[in-house]
């Protein structure tokens, strides 16, 4: 028998989702941007997935555009900011996904400010940090809303707030949460909690490789990172990937339909789980008791090396990582 | 009967190309960045397509790039040299993709100077127009291989040979050559022919859509658009869209098998309709007899909007377009 614990870096895709997708490859394969029959039929599937992830989000479906990624959605917030030059500081912290860490950086190599906050030993950083850093000319904050590789969950509400209370005083600053690793796994209400920006990814929640989106709030402006057509409004032209947004339309719709069934099926097995990592000896549990995400468990095994462990657990038919992407 | 002539905007899947995506989507669903089995069985098949992909191009596989498709590898090589800042002077012509106009254009509106080459009636532009037009701070010349809208081929080796002695006399010059209508229909060598950047995408080919590909070739160096990951050497990172990738490898096998046979069943096709066009009065047939891939026929029906005539052609089962993305 198989165990495939692996869903943090990628998922299986559900057989509904693949069913959707093919459907898009062999019957509804016209170009959404023809005017004839063919070209609506891929048109309507487009409009049904974006209706599918603004309810898991309780969005307005105008207000997802669809990407190609979850690394591509980050780049997008970051980059479609920084490209409009509204002020010349960022803040986010020291554990985010290298798809917002690394653009960042390179920013800062340039003529941009990038603070990192630091965590605490459970991954996790406060809301007074974020007040503390922020600057009259601060342009974002990114801070992701589960962390991939310990499944602690940032006060996502709590820096929105701080961050609105700062926009009030009269600075530019947006709050962009990558929930690439969220999504799914706890409720996410960035209308409600005054997000500006939210990342989604496909692979992660049973959907396809390929495709995410980037949640926009009315009135933010973007600066698009591809040049070309009018698709995405604009903001991310090309060709849409129908068949893999068909397939994220279809994962959502199953996330929105077992969500509570769900996380308290994966909180069942994590508890398990740590029963019975915790009788191994020498054995530690990163990720916190409480305050995570209910799909990671991180643990260190100290007298063996990760890549080892992997491998004799490949063995028995389980499949685990060393660190999720 | 359905007659679908729209595949310069779209194709349909080729039923091979739906298999190899759905066995990406429910057998080798890892993630090609984790260690174990299910891992390394999805980098297989991104390393079997990108060998196949190389091979119809007669390049090494390590020079090709996988990206979201024909927009991203466009911005990929105009942005990615950009960024670079080796000089600040880029040519091009009036008639390519809005995916290389826009983004030169937005280039335009920066520090650079774009020279826009004018076509003649054919929409085709001469090798001697680019060697004038050529600076000692150009970094590159952008030409299509075959105009998606007329079908149209430049004299992509010819205007590579100049680029070629412009640059051994100095200067920075690359030559990017988007062959996204024409991959599959005219044979392409770009390391014969000295071209640097060649951009290909799925969806023309009968391979999916959201994914595409550029040929770099050895030694000339891009900036990422994206940061992230060390996928696609760094150069284009995120998780690989798996069944995009294997699917645009299977669409890339089924070019090379029968690629002569193709392109000859088109001509006739083309030669049949082109017939047949004719013999309607108050017609123009505006692809050029000589010198146009076997693929596209655009024709002006002077009596009648176009929209119409689309949507007359419908009610009988015929699929054209008005235009072509």
């Amino acid at each position: 028998m198989e165990i495939y614990l692996d869903n943090a870096a990628t998922t299986r895709p559900h057989p509904v989702v693949v069913e959707s997708v093919t459907r898009a490859l062999t019957v509804d394969y016209g170009n959404p941007s023809s005017l004839h029959g063919k070209g609506l039929a891929a048109e309507r599937l487009i409009v049904g997935a974006r209706d599918a992830v603004a309810r898991t989000l309780g969005v307005e479906p105008e207000d997802v555009l669809f990407t190609s990624g979850g690394t591509e959605a980050n780049s997008l917030a970051i980059r479609g900011l920084a490209g409009l030059a509204r002020g010349r500081h960022f803040v986010t912290t020291t554990v985010e996904h290298s798809s917002v860490r690394v653009p960042l950086q390179r920013l800062a190599a340039q003529e941009w400010v990038v603070t990192e906050l630091p965590v605490d030993h459970h991954g996790r950083i406060a809301a007074a940090q974020v007040e503390l850093a922020l600057r009259p000319d601060t342009v974002l904050v990114s801070v992701m809303a589960v962390n991939n590789e310990l499944g602690t969950m940032q006060p996502i509400e709590e820096i929105s707030r701080v961050v609105q209370r700062h926009r009030a005083a009269g600075s530019p600053t947006l709050f962009h949460v990558d929930a690439v690793q969220a999504w799914g796994k706890i409720p996410l209400r960035p209308m409600t909690w005054g997000v500006d920006l939210m990342s989604l990814s496909g692979h992660k929640v049973h959907g396809p490789k390929g495709v995410g989106a980037l949640y926009v709030r009315p009135g933010v402006r973007l600066a698009p990172q591809l040049g070309g057509g009018e698709q995405e409004r604009g903001v991310r032209p090309g060709t849409e990937n129908v068949p893999g947004i068909a397939g994220l339309g279809a994962a959502a719709r199953l996330l929105a339909a077992d969500f509570e069934e769900t996380a308290a099926r994966m909180r069942a097995l994590q508890d398990r789980l740590r029963e019975q990592i915790r009788a191994i000896p020498d054995v530690r549990i990163n990720t916190p008791p409480d305050g995570a995400a209910p799909h990671v468990v991180n643990a260190t095994f100290r007298s063996v090396r990760g890549e080892t462990l992997l491998h004799r657990l490949e063995q028995e038919g389980v499949f685990v990582s060393t660190g999720s992407g």
